[in-house]
Parts: C-alpha cells; sequence; structure tokens
C-alpha cells in the first residue's frame, strides 16, 4: 500500500483542463456557483470519472457522487469530497484541490488496478464558497441535516434566482434524495488549501484538519432618512451611511477586544444611490467567527449591543438583524483523523501538524453524519478568496497522496 | 400690476396631473431624468404650453424652452427656469415648484391677456439633481458655458447609458444649439422650495435668495485586497471596507471641525460582494460644500489629507480621488434680487428674509450670462430628497405670485 502514489503530471493537467471554464484574465477564477462555467466543469467531471470506471449519481441539491466499485458494494462509499465552485474573485485552489486530488485518486486506483473493499466516491458539492446563494455549504448542509431541502432549493442570488432554478437550468437538479439517509457515505476525506498562514509559516506541505471554528452569518438592515447632503444640517441627519461606517469599526475593534474571535464586515449596499442625498438604507452582512461556540456568542452579544447603541445615538433603526448562518464548532471524528495522520507520516515523513480550521468546509456538515477528517495544504502567504492564490504543484500533489493513504487506510479498517 | 395674481386651484391641479408620471407608493416621485416618466411629463408639459401660446424650443441638452411673445420678439425672453426630474426617492416639490409655477404665470398672462414688452419663457432644464447622472445641473451648466456639449452629452449613468443616447430614445435630443449665446435669454427667475430649515423656523413663507455655496463632489476608489474572512488573521489584512468605514467618519468629523461645511457620503459600492471575502475595491463619492470657496478649498484639502493618512494606516491604495463637479459660491444679480425683493414685499407684506442657498440649482449656471434670482417658498421640516418633502398649495401659491411679480417688474424695467 505504502508504495501507491498519485501521478504528479495528470493531476497537474486536470488543474489546467478544469480551470479553463471560469478563468479571469488576472490568473483567478470566476466560477460562480450552478453559473455555466460551473456547468461545463461539471460536465468534464462526470466525463472523466465514467472513464475511470465510476458510476455517476446527482442529488437533488446537484451534488455529484460518482462511486468506483469495490469488492462489498453493499457497503457506502468512502467518499473523498470537495467543491468546484469559486468566489467570484478567486483563485484556481480553494476547492478545486479538493476534487481533482479526488479525481487523481480515483485515477490512481483504476491504473493499478487496487480493487478496494468498499467502494470509493468523489464528491463534488454544490454552493459550498455561498458567494452566490448564501449561506456556504448549503448543500453539503442538506444531505448533513443542518438544512431541509426546501432550505436549500429556495437559497437565492442577489438577482433573485433560486438554487432549485439554477439548477434545472443547467441540467444538474438531479433525483436522488439528498441526505445521508436516503445516499450515505461510509466516511468523508477532504484536502483543501489552509486559506491560512500556519503552514507556510512553519515550512510545512501538509496539515492534519481536527476541527473547524465557529461560525456565524449575519443580515443586517438600518434605516435612517433620505435627506439632502447641501441643506441638511449636519446635526438634523439620520445618516445611515455614516451608522454603519461607525458599527463597521465597531464590529472590528470588538473581534480585536477578543481573541480567538474574527468579525469582517464585507458586503455592503447602500440605497438611493444618489450623490447628494444621504442613504436612507444601508444593507450589510457580518461575518463572525470564534474558537469556541461560547466565544462566538459572547463576540455576537457584543456585535449586537455596541451597534445597537451606536444606532440609538445616530437616530437610526436597526430594521433587520438576523442570523442568516450558524455553524457551530466542529471537531472531526478521532480515528478518520488518525488515518490522516498515520498517511501523513508515511507521506511527508513527521513533517506536518495537527491545526483547527479558519474556514468552513463541506466535511463541517459531513462530520454529522459519518466520520470525517481533512487534509490541509499550505499556500502562498495564506492568502485565499484572491485571483493570487497559490499553492505549488508538489503540495498538492504531497496532499493528494495523503488523502489516497488515509482512504485505503479507511478501507482496510 | 399688483391686482394680477395666480389661479391657485390651476396650480394645485397641475401637481395631480403631472406627478401621476413617476409617483410612488410611499406618496414620493422617482422620475429619473430621462426615464419613461421623465419623457411623457415633458410631453404634457409641451401640451400645456402650446395651450397658452406659447412655442416649444428643444435644444441639444433636451432643455425645453416654452416662449410666449411679448411686444419686442427681438428680446430674448425672460425666463422662469426649474426642472421636473426628480431622485430616486425623491418627492413632489423639488424642482417641480418651479416649472408649475412657471406654467402657471404662463397661463395667468395668457388669462389676463397681459402683454409683456419682452417675451417670457419657460424653461425644463435637463438633469438637474445629478442622481441619475452626475453632476447636477449639467444642462444648465452646458447652456451657461460651464460645461462642454461634448461632456454633457457623454455623462453616463450607473448602467453606462449616457445623456445624449436617452435624450434620442425618448425623442428629447433636440437640435437648438444648447448655449447663452446661439438661445439666449435676458434673466432667469426660479422658484424653488428651500430644501433647509431656516423658513419654517421664523414662521416666514418666502426666502429672498440672494447666492448658493461653494460645492464639490468627489469619486473616490480604494484598492486594498480580497481576502478570506474566516482565515486572515485581523493584523494580516488590507480591509478595503474598514478603511471605507473610517474615511466616512473622519469627513464627517473634518466637516463638523469646520464650521460653514458640509460634507456627506451617501453612495457606496463594494466588492466582490461575497459575504466571506474582504472586499479588495471600495468606491465612494463625497459631497463636500462650504459658505465659500476658501473654505470648501480648505475642507477638501483637510478630507484628502485625513483619508490619504487613513489609507496609509491600513495598507490600503487610494487608486482614483477625482473631483468630478466643483461648483464655486455664486452671487445672483443685485438688481433682478431686488425685483424678487420688492415683489416678494408686495405679496407678503414684508413677512420674508433673505437667504443662501445650500442646493444648487440651475439658477447657478444662468448667473454666469444673464441676470438671475431665485425665490425659495418653505418646505416641512426642511426635508427634502424624501418622499415626505412637502409644501403647502398655499405657500406655493405666495411663491408663484412674487414670480409673476418679479417677471413683471423685469419687464417693465
Ligand atoms: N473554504 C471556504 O472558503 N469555504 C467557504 C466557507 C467559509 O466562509 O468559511
Ligand atoms: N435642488 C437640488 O436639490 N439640486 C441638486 C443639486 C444639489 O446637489 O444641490
Amino acid at each position: 500500500m505504502a508504495s501507491i502514489r498519485v501521478a504528479a503530471a495528470r493531476l497537474a493537467s486536470s488543474f489546467d483542463e478544469s480551470c479553463a471554464w471560469g478563468a479571469t484574465p488576472d490568473g483567478g477564477m470566476n466560477r460562480l456557483s450552478l453559473n455555466d462555467d460551473d456547468k461545463r466543469v461539471r460536465e468534464w467531471l462526470v466525463d472523466q470519472v465514467k472513464a475511470c470506471g465510476c458510476t455517476v449519481k446527482v442529488d437533488k441539491m446537484g451534488n455529484i457522487f460518482a462511486t468506483r466499485p469495490g469488492k462489498n458494494n453493499a457497503l457506502p462509499p468512502i467518499a473523498m469530497g470537495s467543491h468546484l465552485d469559486t468566489q467570484p474573485a478567486g483563485g484556481k485552489y480553494d476547492g478545486i484541490v479538493g476534487v481533482l486530488s479526488g479525481l487523481e485518486v480515483l485515477r490512481t486506483l483504476q491504473d493499478k488496478q487496487v480493487e478496494t473493499y468498499a467502494p470509493v466516491a468523489l464528491v463534488n458539492w454544490t454552493n459550498e464558497e455561498g458567494a452566490r446563494f448564501p449561506p456556504a455549504m448549503v448543500a453539503s448542509g442538506v444531505w448533513g441535516g443542518a438544512f431541509t431541502l426546501e432550505h436549500g432549493h429556495t437559497r437565492s442570488d442577489a438577482s433573485g434566482k433560486t438554487i432549485k432554478q439554477e439548477l434545472e437550468r443547467i441540467g444538474f437538479l438531479g433525483d436522488v434524495d439528498c441526505s445521508f439517509e436516503a445516499n450515505p457515505l461510509s466516511a468523508h476525506f477532504e484536502i483543501h488549501i489552509e486559506q491560512g498562514p500556519a503552514l507556510e509559516a512553519e515550512d510545512l506541505r501538509v496539515g492534519v484538519v481536527t476541527g473547524v471554528q465557529s461560525m456565524n452569518w449575519y443580515n443586517v438592515v438600518l434605516r435612517g432618512r433620505e435627506q439632502h447632503c447641501g441643506t441638511t444640517p449636519m446635526d438634523m441627519r439620520a445618516d445611515t451611511l455614516l451608522c454603519a461606517a461607525k458599527m463597521i469599526q465597531a464590529i472590528n475593534a470588538q473581534a480585536l477586544a477578543l481573541p480567538g474571535s474574527l468579525a469582517s464586515v464585507a458586503v455592503i449596499n447602500s440605497t438611493p444611490q444618489s450623490i447628494n442625498t444621504l442613504a436612507g438604507r444601508v444593507q450589510f452582512n457580518i461575518d463572525a467567527r470564534a474558537s469556541s461556540d461560547a466565544l462566538l456568542a459572547q463576540l455576537a452579544e457584543r456585535l449586537k449591543s455596541t451597534c445597537t447603541e451606536i444606532a440609538e445615538k445616530d437616530g437610526v433603526k436597526i430594521q433587520v438583524w438576523d442570523r442568516i448562518w450558524k455553524s457551530p464548532k466542529t471537531k472531526f471524528d478521532e480515528n478518520a483523523v488518525d488515518m490522516v495522520r498515520k498517511s501523513a507520516q508515511e507521506v511527508e515523513g513527521g513533517r506536518f501538524k495537527d491545526m483547527i480550521s479558519g474556514a468552513g468546509h463541506d466535511s463541517v456538515y459531513t462530520a454529522k453524519k459519518v466520520p470525517t477528517a481533512m487534509i490541509f495544504i499550505r499556500c502562498k502567504g495564506g492568502i485565499s478568496h484572491n485571483p493570487a492564490e497559490f499553492s505549488t504543484q508538489e503540495d498538492i500533489q504531497a496532499g493528494a497522496n495523503v488523502l489516497l493513504g488515509a482512504v485505503l487506510r479507511y478501507d482496510e479498517y
């Protein structure tokens, strides 16, 4: 088993092939979930997995399951999963590394004519990023029972199009029920870029992910007063954008004051978008995270109370303060993590470390149902969700070998 | 002359008629310049002025000139002008009061068979608000020589459509050259709602406007770094929206620290609009005003230097800092102002006051070429650029009578 390795050149060329769909001139990717490029790369993936002996199922959330049979096909497959969708100004690695490494593992098994005991599957989860259809990981979330199918189908983009409509449009609204119960797996392994600076800082290729931090998303709408910018005295205003600006700073400051937490405002929209009319309505989102659920609850409470104070002082109303996503802290299965660790030990000779993920991943939701573990590989400068996102093919190859080893170990076990 | 008065009921009903186009359910108006409702209300206006003996000219900026002949038609007409376009979330009074009062004056002159010495004209200036096509007052600005026709034609809305394209589309791209020289007036009187709280505070219906404050608009684009909100440590970010938030607060604080000045940020746009990706690009506009050009220059310099400091500290680049509009302080013609004052004296029996306008008006640009003066009427709570904008018909009627008196006085003189 120790001698089986993925084919580096083939793995690298699958990036060149599949990143043709959604590539941007700046070297990045814009393959928002369920757009035309996502359709094309999905079709490409289906062709590739069929060519290496897999059967393909598509579920009602558009998740693609490619299964390579084993000796005992009554067993649910051991899965390798991640996502092919990207951020609007994203890179070629986030999610893509996971799916293409999984594909390379399937091809390697086929090449070497390895007959596993359980079937082995590759899963492409729909809309992991949540960039087009908030929240993130919604399709693995439906599979893992965190959201209803109805909730998943009705998430919509900024133009009002829903996931269900777009799945229909691109031909990926499958008929398999989207749930662990209807379409089980026996384990889920995911390789992903770290998206942070820790591995690079310690000059390590690979990390063993033992869990994922706690995260909440909020939607906030403020309502002040549209007023003339040139005639309304500064002290007679209910300036909604000024109020939002104070909140954004306060949100940041609260996270800085609470070690182990992060809070960010990245999306803002003001109306009526007229230079000489004070904004009367401002919408923004908060991304809040922390190393524990208790710490996140504390942060969330502080954010709400500080913003409430600011709004009251400014005569602005908080019309909406909705938590639109909550993903509690996740701890991965010890046994599955141990198989990743053993595999990393073999491939990297002890040069790896245990870590907690700052980003959410589909593994968060598979972990609710089946033994799950993740492998991180380092990425340049910790930069992610950016066209400059980068990991070397050598690091990806090392990670893919760790994935292959973990799957084979799980299969033996 | 003192005995001629406008017809209150007819004036009121012209509001009901013409505000049908662009009315919003909240009681306000959304008649952005050159949209379909603006087309319809323009067509309505042309019908009305023709019915009271006027000839109609449309110039290359779509300005409509309706002229009622006098005894000596070799003289340029004495004009009454304002605008029928509104803010996207605007009211039924800003600009509309001016055009409908002018129409009522024309109708009154016709009714009473008054033969003026000079012709009298009503002008509907295009895109006064600048809400759809920044900057404000661009079409009176072309007529007054502040902008070239090319500049006027190429101003564009958020979707990229230009003024020229939209004038063509709605059938109001006229063939008369847009300039004082090609199409002269001999004076310009404008009645407008105050858009501020001063008249109401002193329980006055009418103000005599002696000038307009100094104003600048800026377009600012910041460039930081798209990064993952969940994995990027707070101290490794170039968070463009956080930087913009600090600037918005600082811009406000600078104006507060400089009595006689105002500074507002009402329009903001962040990209890539993904909840878990820090904004890498933020665009916003500044509306800066002051009671003198020197004070505005001082404010402008402080805004730029504070924002530059903030950007440097935050590792964000100020990619664009463009002044997109500059309208220096305007002082109206003393003689024209005096005629408004005499007329106000007659109509309101001394119950009026002199004042400076905080808002820009088409009269700013006509004042560059011809004797110009303005009449303000009070509006409720000083609220403007808001659906709740309101003036009573009695106040509008008083203002229209002051306008009528000023025009007849100027005609005698
Ligand atoms: N890996 C990743 O960027 N997932 C998106 C979910 C999140 O915001 O953490
Ligand atoms: N009257 C009015 O609101 N004009 C728009 C120009 C300005 O912003 O002052």
